[in-house]
């Protein structure tokens, strides 16, 4: 039995290789430290060029890692040995916008128009800011999920994808605040510098501690609430959609790729 | 009549407007200075998916600055006013992979299933550098095309879109050449960080005197040739796909944005 610590250690290939013996199910927070983690959402063919538009045109919540051609489960750049079909710890499968699933593998679903996007997620930032000294009150020994807000921006429109940009936010150490920016400013692939400094009024958030998933914020005199674009806009902008078909990662149980964060430094 | 000098300072707008006119024919280096300028490569919406892919695959040569929605010629991002069927100075008709038309605009060759795609030039660095003090050979008074390259490197292909890439390369001063990289790795949609440094052999350019397009480069003692992904390459790879159409902008004769360099550092 392996605890959850020695997944924090252990390469990506090899808990990929637990998962698709399904020997791992839980949350990947923490694990394989220092590797990329992905949102992923699959779709038809039918929809993808819109669907790729959508997020060429937000890239702040939906920052594209890597996406596989029609029918195509097997990655090029985040892996070369992972298939998308078995080796996420969870999945959910919706049809026309009914969640109607929550598998351990997609095996039964997948079909040869399907599309796979992988897109960036702040985990990575999370981890340089943690190793950079930062402190981040929604990691306290290991990381777990920052609070998450739906905002009142609205996402730049294309075809049926539409909806409000969701927001991360975490409580930053003002004297930290030039760090952090800058920090996050290098890694525009896991949503880059932040959409909102200050006041959550002015996008939509009347209450911080009203959170729509995550941790409950709480903020100290000395800190300012950041946000940043948050990888679950993809996902609910395309549940929005009602596609006739739409697998996700079950939340929280991310794709864990072999690439390294360090390695999405614009400038290292 | 309105020299080359006025159409530096003038806004892009202004000159789309003569552009529009045919009131202006003419290339586009050292035009509207500040400004991004992009290359325009169309092609059907049948192929547009693999397309966007290959792109996203090989984001060095490749950066996506924006796409339009199948049929739209307007523009979401770069421009609030520009209609990319009139306002390039001219273009390239290719059918089959055979250039069969250089017309100054192509309201007759528009369908509704045409998809543009806007891709990132290093014009921009180019004019950064220059603003920062860095010494640019090719820009001696005025911007011109860099030395450009055909290289060994093979992109990463998807579907029909594979083939080398072409680098623009600059002989940079030694003593500026922390400075450089710096700059040019802010600006990851306008190809970004350099793909080689120092050696030209190993990227199977024989002899820097003997330009595939552009500026002949003469290295001095106190130099190192530095190259980067061009967008030259997503347009020679479109061609060699044969499509049944493929419309670009004349080289060198580039679409004016009205977005400013400066907008698109990731960390300015």
């Amino acid at each position: 039995m392996i605890n959850r610590e020695q997944f924090r250690e252990m390469h990506p290939k090899d808990i990929r290789g637990l998962i698709r013996k399904n020997d791992f199910k839980e949350h990947t927070m923490g694990v394989a430290d220092g590797f990329v983690q992905a949102n992923l959402a699959i779709i038809p063919e039918k929809h993808a060029l819109e669907f790729m538009i959508f997020c060429q045109r937000n890239p702040k919540p939906c920052p594209i890692l890597e996406v596989t051609e029609p029918g195509v489960s097997r990655l090029k750049y985040l892996s070369d040995s992972a298939d998308l079909r078995t080796d996420l710890p969870q999945y959910r499968v919706f049809k026309g916008g009914k969640c109607v699933d929550e598998p351990y593998e997609i095996l039964e679903y997948w079909r040869n128009d399907l599309v796979a996007f992988l897109l960036g997620c702040s985990a990575t930032f999370d981890h340089v800011l943690h190793v950079s000294g930062v402190t981040l009150k929604h990691c306290k020994g290991t990381y777990t999920v920052p609070s998450i807000y739906v905002t009142n921006i609205q996402c730049e429109p294309v075809g049926p994808f539409e909806g409000p940009m969701v927001v991360s936010g975490r409580p930053i150490k003002i004297a930290q605040m030039s760090q952090v920016i800058q920090i996050c400013s290098r890694y525009p692939l896991m949503h880059g510098s932040p959409i909102h400094i200050g006041n959550p009024r002015l996008i939509g958030i009347e209450d911080v501690k009203k959170v729509d998933w995550g941790e409950k914020m709480e903020i100290s005199e000395d800190e300012i609430p950041i946000f940043w674009g948050c990888g679950v806009t993809p996902q609910s902008v395309a549940l929005n959609a009602k596609l006739d078909l739409l697998i996700t990662h079950y939340p929280a149980k991310m794709f864990l790729s072999d690439r390294r964060n360090y390695e999405f430094a614009v400038i290292s």
